[in-house]
């Protein structure tokens, strides 16, 4: 079975023998041991010297933190949306007691840094902007790099949801000065979902020190105090931690601009694959289309439920429709993390048998 | 290697190989039906018809799921602590501005049900009590069926931190009429951490409709809509449920009564080993000793750490030493979920072995 909708993804052989070993003490010498080797090595990927905390949770738990963590009721922030997963971010935010100011774009389209700039001079009062890197409902990658130089002129608190792009896409933290960037293992990382990595810049940890938002299981200060120890304030799953510790060194084996090569390669296969069968990206600009997540408009004739389907039924290829109102509307094929570009000859060649299948 | 901590506790063998499976689609109806496999197998372990959502998080997260989902800040609550993870629950109320009227004892006494009597007497103000039913931390175990009938005489809502006991020690949530009762996969479970099992009361739903604290990734009203069709309102921590699935199972082979007579039976042993060597339980009254772990005073000329690593070096048996401030002057040795009479054999003649090498 190909398993390729955006996370969970597959996961090596190697990883998954170590994701079935016998438990161990959490607070013992192996297990911190194995998060010394950890931590420097998602440093790694993350391309920070920031502090990075591991949280046992999903994605969006690791964007609870970021919010929690770094603002108070009543902080103005600035929500960036192209999608659904940057909806959510702003959801969130607000149920905390935030002020989310909405900057929301069409599904398909990015934010525009001069978008962002004059919102940011419209409400001189923003603490914090809320950006999603790569939204995953749309395959669509926002220009995070000159989205985070307009925040940084007005020295604002910047809040990235990297869950779908991190380790995937290059996404240099310390580079393009980057305070809270959030991920979570079950993306790029090839192994299952249970843990989420934050990476918290020095402005992230004067903003968590003056925070106001309640906040016990997802505290960073507890996290940070813990991990000096190598460990985690609460139990933590265990199993994706022995995952983690493989996956990486498969991953830095490869080398980060391997990795980004290989996925914009497999990403430019799944998008000649489209425009070869008269199909459109979800993207208006093919120049923001996802390396980690191709999103196709289904045509009116198209029966979406039936292609995926006959995908998984037929060909043994998983595959994702729409989320939300873009159910019935779109699929996506998820390219990230363990994959290969014979892997994507695999799912063309099965998306050319089971696309004429799914008429209406 | 006997990994006899308090959680996380060895897996059985086919649980390792669930957990080592590759992924699958947590949308998908593999997952969807394995959820529905899982959840009525959870209610036979909770013994109760209300709902049981499943959260991915540890024991931790899903006490602060049972605070935040019923309560309003400000809200008064009585908070019973015999240990540490009382303390916890108590403390995870308060940062949420819960306002907390502490019952506190000392290590090693449970809570008196006239004492709860008379607080709530006191207080009538309380909307809800907080218990521990197992204090992992000093190993034993609260009075909690009389305790909850005290509560119920006022018409409190009654919320259990079952994280320690449910599954090993009988814990019938219907018929003792418990309101949200929380327990974590790592421990009577046999499975790795990663989830968090909650059960809802239908006054525990009324407390929810009105609770004002901020909640989005434990949001119950979000994982009971998600359970409708098997899914889960995040990805979820797929591996561990898949070890939950193949764990219950041989759970309900072996079936509750058993499984409650054989953690009684291996926690005797432990406790008539502790007599035998002119040592003393850390709880005061032994009928309330904990039946998944025991805890231990050390005496003045014991070195914990000593013990504990001579276990660990010499003997492959990993026990804990005291938590918090029992840190040097307590031991404790789990025996909950997977382990056998002859494991406790094997356990004792290690501690034989490493008790006198173990002098300061």
């Amino acid at each position: 079975m190909q398993l390729r909708i955006p996370g969970p993804t597959p996961c090596p052989d190697e990883v998954l023998k170590a994701i079935g070993r016998q438990m161990i003490n959490h607070r013992g010498k192996e297990f911190g041991e194995m998060t010394n080797r950890i931590i420097p090595k998602l440093k790694q990927c993350f391309q920070t010297k920031n502090d990075v905390v591991i949280l046992s949770t999903s994605g969006t738990g690791g964007l609870e933190s970021a919010v929690v963590n770094t603002l108070s009721p009543g902080d103005k922030v600035l929500g960036i949306s192209i999608g659904i997963f940057g909806d959510r971010f702003g959801e969130c935010a607000k149920t905390y007691g935030a002020e989310v100011i909405p900057l929301k774009y069409e599904w398909g389209q990015t934010a525009k840094p001069d978008d962002v700039r004059k919102a940011l001079k419209e409400n001189p009062g923003v603490k914090a902007v809320l950006v999603t890197h790569n939204e995953t409902s749309t395959g669509t990658t926002n220009p995070l790099k000159e989205i985070a130089k307009v925040v940084k002129e007005f020295d604002k608190l910047i809040l990235v949801d990297a869950v779908s792009s991190l380790s995937s896409i290059d996404l240099p933290v310390d580079a393009w000065d980057l305070d809270v960037v959030v991920t979570g293992s079950q993306k790029g990382w090839m192994v299952p979902p249970g843990l989420a990595f934050v990476s918290i810049s020095e402005r992230g940890w004067k903003a968590h020190a003056e925070a106001k938002m309640p906040r016990f299981y997802f505290d960073f200060s507890r996290a940070k105090k813990f991990a000096a120890d190598g460990q985690t304030p609460w139990t933590p799953t265990v199993s994706v931690f022995f995952g983690m510790d493989v996956a990486l060194d498969m991953m830095l084996k490869e080398g980060l601009p391997n990795i980004f090569a290989r996925h914009a390669r497999v990403a430019d296969k799944a998008r000649a694959w489209v425009k070869s069968k008269g199909l459109q990206l979800l993207s208006v600009d093919e120049r923001f289309a996802s390396n980690t997540v191709t999103a196709v408009k289904a045509p009116d004739d198209m029966d979406v439920a039936k292609f995926t389907s006959t995908l998984r039924d037929e060909y043994k290829v998983v595959i994702a429709g729409g989320q939300g109102g873009m159910k019935g509307k779109v699929f996506r094929i998820g390219h990230l993390g363990f994959i290969t570009d014979k892997d994507m000859d695999e799912i063309i060649a099965a998306m050319n048998g089971a696309l004429p299948k799914a008429k209406k």
